[in-house]
């Protein structure tokens, strides 16, 4: 099996504390005080062997990644194209390795709380993709009606132990639909996680975007020559929302795609939240009458008096201080400082 | 004219940016960079000689005060007795030297927007002062209904440049009084700034508190002896209250007395308020939807993102985010930070 993380991401909805050199995969969340991307890597430790892991990411983060010291090739894309490129070049680059070759797809930038669930149900899915040849998504089961991520609709049951054949991608729902799918039990969270072999994933491709592989024989298999020329969207789109094969595994093992701050308070779990009704990821706080508030100013002690609901984050000359909810709006943030200091974003 | 200006004070209100080793009186407001303390001092360039200027204040703040390299003598108070030792120590000093010397009394902490109509009405005063024998408190004009400041009840009107009988010193009022004062006309606020012969002074002294000078000579005029024995009080309450010289001048010079953060707002015309509706002193703001917040965090980029009236201050290792009707709360928080950090207050 390979392990291939995909650590490309540029999030600004983390800003301060993330920057384009500084994207959220290379922070570190909670108690752990190693980076998302490292957890993501040492995740698989015992279950994939060191060279047979790989890390994809951009030429811009590919010095901060190597800096992360991690037992893992770094592949650097040519350009950001959304995950079908990186996915295609990956399965080709395992596949010419070994054409029997496994493939484990990960974000960099996901929290798991519970790995060792999250490892069992992997092992699962292993034997279906070797055995029965399927595209495996792995899906979540929901704690909450999120509006924030896709949902898979599982179908048909294939055995006891989880598989389930995927009926149907649904994009983000309101909040009156996200209210239904959780209560029916049938539905998903799309992590965007996904286990296939090398070469069913390369037929797929054949099947449903031939113009990529059109692109990686025109460049010779140059990266750099084929990245312009492939489609850049995700393979969810490009691929699993119209292969036949596709199957999923419901986990359910404290998973967060930690898509803004908001995040930390359902990853309060793995916080310390001995500071009342605040969450601090780093730092030092004291707070009176202050509640639901989430703080992260590492070397610094932040008092709160008498506020709610605020996210206050420091980080080197940055200190933003923004209502929760307008936690999505920090990207008008990180605009207004690319004209203002783009030094700082 | 001897100008004694009053810096012992240890305020909190200002905390982080104040703290006990570097209290509101060696700070900095609005657009002048220099100190309230040295802008006191220099406020009587000209008009007061160097070798007439003394600052009193305390042993702690003494080689903060030197600090400052002002051309004034620095008097250090044994201990904080409120103003009313403060006052006999400095008129008996005065009087050794001079004793015609005229006393100016300045605390070092108010900040006056208009200085030189400030010196137009001490230069009248001062005549009032030396002909009279009258004790003069400098009266502000109040702009507005406000509750934290005492008040001067206005009686006779003594000559047509603004001389004024003081009929009564008023403590500080509820709302519904404040209006009443406001509106009548015949109030100003009590701003602790006086003028009078040192002679008077202490002439005064002898009739309302006779200790304080039972206190000196027992100790020979050591002040480290006679201080414990004097009576902590105010020269407002210990003399003022009790006089029968007392007149005052009302003054119009965007005078505050800087008592929390929120005074910032009303004297905002000295600070650089282009930053929309939120009030910046020192650092730099970036603000979306946010207003009415005020902002210190010197060598900082502050962004606000959808937050209205929160005071936001950074000094070194400290961050206070606060609800702006709680200003009058911060020293809860340095009271809970003098457990956990007393290096931070």
């Amino acid at each position: 099996m390979f392990l291939v993380v995909m650590a490309g991401g540029s999030g600004t909805r983390f800003w301060p504390k993330s920057t384009s050199k500084r994207p959220k995969q290379l922070l570190s969340f909670g108690r752990d005080p190693s980076s998302l991307l490292a957890q993501t890597v040492s995740r698989f430790e015992g279950l994939i062997s060191p060279n047979r892991r790989m890390i994809i990411t951009t030429q811009m983060l590919k010095e901060p990644v190597r800096g992360q010291g991690l037992n893992a090739e770094i592949l650097a894309e040519p350009q950001g194209r959304n995950t079908a490129p990186c996915i295609y070049w990956a399965a080709k680059t395992i596949f010419a390795q070994d054409p029997h070759g496994i493939m484990l797809v990960m974000p960099a930038d996901h929290h798991i709380l519970f790995p060792k669930k999250f490892i069992v149900v992997v092992e699962e899915a292993v034997k279906w993709a070797i055995q029965n040849d399927h595209l495996v998504t792995l899906g979540i089961r929901p704690s909450r009606p999120e509006t924030g991520y896709g949902y898979l609709e599982m179908g048909e049951t294939l055995d006891p132990v989880g598989a389930r054949k995927v009926k149907k991608f649904v994009e983000k729902p309101n909040l009156a639909k996200a209210n239904e799918f959780v209560q029916s039990g049938n539905y998903l969270w799309n992590g965007g996680m996904f286990l296939w072999k090398a070469s069913e994933i390369l037929k797929a491709f054949d099947l449903c975007m031939p113009e990529m592989t059109r692109a990686w024989n025109q460049a010779n298999g140059k990266i750099e020559d084929a990245y312009p020329q492939m489609t850049a969207t995700s393979v969810d789109y490009g691929i699993m929302e119209k292969a036949e094969n596709v199957i999923t595994f419901p986990i359910d093992c404290g998973w967060d795609d930690l898509g803004s701050w908001t995040s930390l308070e359902t990853m309060a779990d793995a916080l310390d939240t001995r500071k009342g009704e605040n969450v601090l990821n780093q730092g030092d706080l004291l707070s009176i009458d202050s509640f639901r508030n989430i703080v992260d100013a590492p070397h610094r002690l932040v008092s709160l008096l008498g506020v709610d609901d605020l996210i206050v984050v420091e980080q080197g000359e940055c200190l933003l201080v923004a209502h929760k909810n307008r936690a999505q709006d920090i990207r008008q943030v990180v605009e207004e400082m690319k004209k203002k200091r783009p030094d700082l974003v």
